[in-house]
């Protein structure tokens, strides 16, 4: 451990950093102001590599532009390709919930960038004369067009591996619909007895759930793609020379490999997180429509023995400190939970995209968090719950089969054939009996034999056939 | 129908009213302001009646004050008693979505109050000289005390009403609680078998949860007895004489019959709405366990061949288009969906109150609606759910029985006769072969016979005995 | 009034309805159980009219396919055409909010078609053995997939309402631009001075976000023609015969004028409430922005002598019943309240989606109506801001003139020109003696005289020129 | 490192943990099913105490009852000690976000506990023969007792220190309040101008709004000290014998000083999370007038030039990239945003309450990450605003006097004096024409100008005194 230190200058006076520090005065101030969370910003490698990226674009473009010399545009180019090849990121520290609206973060970019390069160029941490945080790392920028660049480039960075986290899960319903797709059972309504249906026709539900999913966060990941670099403090432009925002974008595109396009005005780009809203209300139907599959699992697999008991989940742990032989549903359990912190987060989404004021939204960190959580926890509930529980759910199959034989609900099938106001007292004597449809509807002679059974046959009931 | 209109002057110029309103200017200026939802003011009858309490007490306050005529305050409040007495209140037309922070529905008060006022007096509507809606009815307010301490009155009202619905739903849980106290039955964890337990247990806890909400619920109303009258614009008390706030306390305190105090430091109560989100915070709490134990009577319910068939709730309509035969459990379904709305009227409290600035929050009126939906919601599913469902509710006690002897779960009971290892695999092989766990016990020579009998007793296993 | 009744049965026995009522014993039944809210479905005219060209298309496409007879089918479609036309709404009794999956929306909408339709058949309202509300109206139907369908077309209806309203307020915003074109203002970042722009710029970047708003909104639309007509009660179709789903969305989209498309797959739409949740998150997010807009409205308008003062609101009604002369802009007020409500409401929309439970969500009453309040609250929102308050607002544009010319935040546009730290001196010493940007650029000799006009020329400082 | 490895076996068989960890085989599958968010339990090290205390707790009631040998207790008694003091948190390793209602976590507890009491014996690490995770350390107990019990206890420690904090930020309002007791100035309603106050007005109410939510967090943290202990699985005490629950109820209240108390329903006390959705209600209420203050705090200090400039932050960094000199309200932002992350938390605690089922709730895991989360972020936020913020305020008394001299607002003053009308004529023309209330008061001879000049005197318009 090394105790020298080195001395740098702001606007509020000197203060003396780490001389090991990557960072500078800038990102100490932060993290003596926000020390909020304990959790530092390289808790998000996507926003480290985004930033990196966007500081690597800007040199480009202003050493085309002829702003930057070509070895100041070396020095920081190389800095951050080292980054975005994971080195230097524990060098991050500001906190990740931080007021300023980026500023801390970009800053703290700033000096890393800078004092790397100037270790590349032969120089002393902390040199800024030949190399400096704000007119060259940041020349031409702000905060207020490279924090929101780069928070949409890791966005879309991890959408893409939620995309495929998705798919994994898809998959594995998918597989299980072929498996089960003759496993006749009742359907439901209301948690009530309701017609016959397959087994896999349930599963299929599930997989086309999450295959109109992707569709639509496939949809909200392309509005992330449009940036505001160029925008600079508000929109305007103010400093960034003619043809810095097109250069920038196109060195950005081509260093990140995603198709960024500039917002056509950049006033409202720089103000505007409703691509941020939309993209977490996205995750919040996922998040819906995932914890509603995960109650219907818990539910189908209720029992052993005073449940519903139609599937049966891989156990993957005991269940109980207390009950012996206890197995508990805890993959869906988990996923219903990182459900429930969605839907949380997209409230704090919503909170601090409506607080923004005037020309800029203040609360973008809080936003990028919110997001990030959402993003990482969701693709890790769908790996999990393909891998720890779908793929290897199995079927009670003969229970299934049984309660369709015994159910009421088969009267539905003889409707158009024996009439609603019949069909309905053939169920009221059954319910009230406990006697079967079937043996009801031959006893009353309200249909033959031969053509009661075609009516029932399973493929008829389940809706993929018609009876001959 | 009549065509007639008076003509009326404010700060913007003359506008005609029909002559026969009782309403103004003011009124008139905002129905056309907030077209919103179409429903007025007059749907919350408590809120109109607290307006005119306040009104009422205020005139009262400054009679004694000697700042109106006795003439003037007997016709002041000879109109109050008559809104409160039900009359009137079609008169009260603004929408219950307004801007200006409650002030619409202070003047729509102040004018009404006037106009019958000046008709006791023998005056024609609209002739302001002899009685004005600012300067008499109004006297000493600003809508920034008068309308917040009306929407209190307004809100303890309704809780009321709602503790009262509360109180019988306990009660018919509580009756059943006692009806099922020996019906035997598997308790469930994570939708998993357990160990047993009584349906009057279940059906205890659904009281006691009532209980332990009905009495934080009537924690919260206690701090909406805080009222600001007196505190005029922003709490300064400015334009109100020594003397009046503590006399228009008096009076409005024995008008409605309720324990109000004056907030020891007006400028902070006249923009606090924390005691508004917290009685939201409560309602949502209620709404929480509502629907939790809505939830529950339906999957208990389910059925009624491949569900768990535990319970039957009593049939109020038929529940299918379809499907003949099936009864729904529409009761609890409709409870739940309340509970949901209020959850959502908690966001929009919510909202509402972080946005107040500085002296005011101007969002009083969407606070009113959302809390007044939410308490009178409530309401009326708690006396549905208790009259409609819960007191008719039956119990298939052999069912219940049954599975209980059935099973694996009483092997838990064995435990420290047996231990948890030797348990474990009881379970496991009851499980896989299907068979019952005393059997297995017995068969293993684990425990005499008797021994494991007065261990599997009833009471012992419901825990409201210990083995002889 | 007419105290006659006649008699009607259903699966719990028999009740006298009244003998004028087009309703039945299950809309008798209904209005009993959920006497919740006390506002009936007609409320919802969309969905009222929706109904009827469900109930229509499904009785034409019966006809088609020889399950109805010609006589029947047009009495049905005729009294459909009526209740499209306006008539019979007063029938539609049923409490908005219900349990039941929305039978009893369906179910009241079957008798007052059959009701109808037996009077112009010559019959007597409830001489059911000529033409059945079940069997007859609900022919080859479910309430599962009939109601999904009708809420998607009133949906759809309201969503084009919106739609454009918020084109009136983006024009609105877009002339204004045009209008405070050439109006100098400092633009603000955290609520702190930051860089110049133009007023115009500011409205111009309120109409932008109002114009992605739309195409959101446009989006999320088009997700809601996808119906479930022919999936009857769980999605697999039974007792719609071959060529009934085709047919009846055929019908439907003829009736309707909209592109309705039958889902791939009917079991997964039938309990799928996706593109409700999408959609709601598309009015919040709409909320979020229309709320952040107002909040700077109201901001910028503040004042008129202790604000901001930038811009001036029309005035629209007298303030305060204690101020005089104070006027509030009490219409961006009433819209950010009702952005409250739509963010609440996505809450209560996300709850009832989250709690659908296998081959159904019994819970979509509550998410229709949620979704019908957002909807149709915004829209009046959109429109009343754009006619009470945007389009007359006014530019205080010396004062906003005068902030530009003395602020400290034109030392920006010098940073390229004198560098970021002597610019952070210069900016310390205006801010400590109260000075001016230019006056101390020029003492110190930073620039000379000609150049620094050049480059603080208002064409340049808002972006819209380069220094010459 | 080691890679040497010992065996355990489970109830689905056999798995080899690291020979040097202290949890077993039950935290090895939970850390391989739960990869969630990657941050252990240990980031709660309240909560790891906790358990330690109640494990402490249960073996003395355990040892009293005669069902633990004292060389056992002692063993144990004495591994909880440790972790209290700190030591072996490192080996709580399972993930905060998890399935199975909290028992992952009390089996991290059961083994480590087990196996630093086996090395204490003089065994070694597994040798669960001597003593045993299950029979020994959850002796008498379920997850479903002790981890509530242990959440509840970690919640009333964590809220401890936010409740001090709260004291903290209020002390230094109030010390502000004194120090600014004579600064006049506007207060504002709406954001309009409305009548004088004090800044010691305005800084003394954001005191009390902390005051008084001290108070109802101190209420709402009462509720927690309610346990379940002694409920085993599911409240019906099976396996823990007479007297254990009383016993270990005494010994946990020793042992964390806390005045804890046994529920008197322990099956309700099982399912219920009342008193946490309660406490995240009441930690939502802070959060909204936290946020509330902290916009507040923004905008009076918003400036320098173009804002109101009432107030001075002091300046705890650079606040651009781009803009010298600029200086942003960080630590107020850093605040707001912790407050959208607390509303947020309060919905994912809502939706998990609100999922319980039957006899338990499974989602207990997510409802303490959330309100730990809560509870340490604000704690945090509230002593950085206090420190790096609200201590170092100072005001522009000038700037703040002058609007009040020359603000129309002073007319309300005069209101009782020259009467509404009047009033609004003069508000009128001083706004139309820019000149002042006194002068124009004046000039119409409404008033004597002595008389005039005691209405407006400081002390009456701020409310703290009457006119001479």
């Amino acid at each position: 451990m090394n105790d020298a230190t080195r001395s740098e200058h702001d606007l509020l006076g000197d203060r003396d950093v780490p001389a090991d520090a990557y960072w500078g005065v800038h990102t100490l101030r932060a993290t003596e102001n926000f020390p909020i969370t304990g959790t530092p910003i390289s808790t998000y490698p996507h926003l480290i590599d985004a930033l990196a990226a966007v500081k690597e674009a800007a040199a480009l473009a202003n050493e085309e532009l002829g702003l930057l010399t070509p070895e100041k545009a070396a020095a920081i180019t190389t800095a951050c390709h080292e980054i975005r090849s994971g080195r230097l990121h524990e060098q991050f520290v500001v906190d990740v919930i931080q007021g300023g609206a980026g500023t801390s973060t970009n800053m703290n970019a700033n000096e890393v960038i800078a004092n790397r390069a100037l270790e590349l160029l032969g120089r002393t941490k902390g040199d800024y004369r030949h190399l400096h945080p704000n007119e060259d790392v940041n020349l031409g920028q702000s905060t207020n067009d490279v924090y929101p660049t780069a928070v949409r480039i890791a966005t879309v960075i991890a959408v893409h591996g939620l995309l495929d986290a998705m798919a994994v899960l898809q998959d594995a319903f998918a597989r299980k619909a072929v498996e089960f797709r003759d496993v006749l059972k009742m359907g439901r309504t209301q948690l009530q007895d309701a017609v016959p249906m397959t087994l896999g026709q349930e599963f299929s539900a599930f997989a086309v759930m999450l295959d109109e999913d992707r569709s639509r966060l496939a949809e909200a990941v392309e509005l992330i793609h449009e940036i505001n670099l160029g925008a600079t403090a508000i929109g305007t432009g103010l400093n960034a020379p003619a043809g810095y925002a097109e250069a920038a974008r196109r060195h950005l595109a081509a260093i990140t490999g995603l198709p960024l396009v500039t917002a056509a005005n950049l006033v409202e780009a720089t103000q505007d997180c409703g691509a941020f809203v939309q993209m977490s209300g996205v995750l919040k139907r996922i998040a819906v429509k995932l914890s509603k599959t995960c109650n219907d699992l818990r539910l189908l697999s209720s029992g052993p023995r005073a449940g519903l008991g139609e599937i049966n989940l891989p156990p993957v742990q005991a269940g109980s400190s207390i009950m012996p032989g206890k197995v508990n549903p805890v993959i869906p359990e988990v996923v219903n939970q990182v459900a429930f912190e969605v839907i949380g987060n997209d409230i704090a989404v919503t909170m601090a995209a409506e607080a923004g004021q005037l020309q800029l939204n203040a609360f973008e960190p809080i936003i990028l968090h919110s997001l990030s959580e959402s993003v990482t926890h969701l693709r890790a509930a769908c790996l999990t719950l393909a891998e720890r529980c779908v793929s290897g759910i199995t079927a009670n199959t003969e229970t299934l089969r049984a309660t369709v034989e015994n159910s009421i609900g088969l009267v539905t099938a003889l409707n158009p054939h024996i009439g609603y106001t019949a069909a309905t007292d053939i169920a009221k004597e059954a319910l009230a009996s406990g006697r079967g449809v079937a043996e009801l509807v031959l006893e009353r002679g309200l249909l033959p034999a031969e053509r009661l059974a075609a009516l029932l046959r399973p493929e008829v009931l389940a809706g993929s056939g018609t009876p001959a």
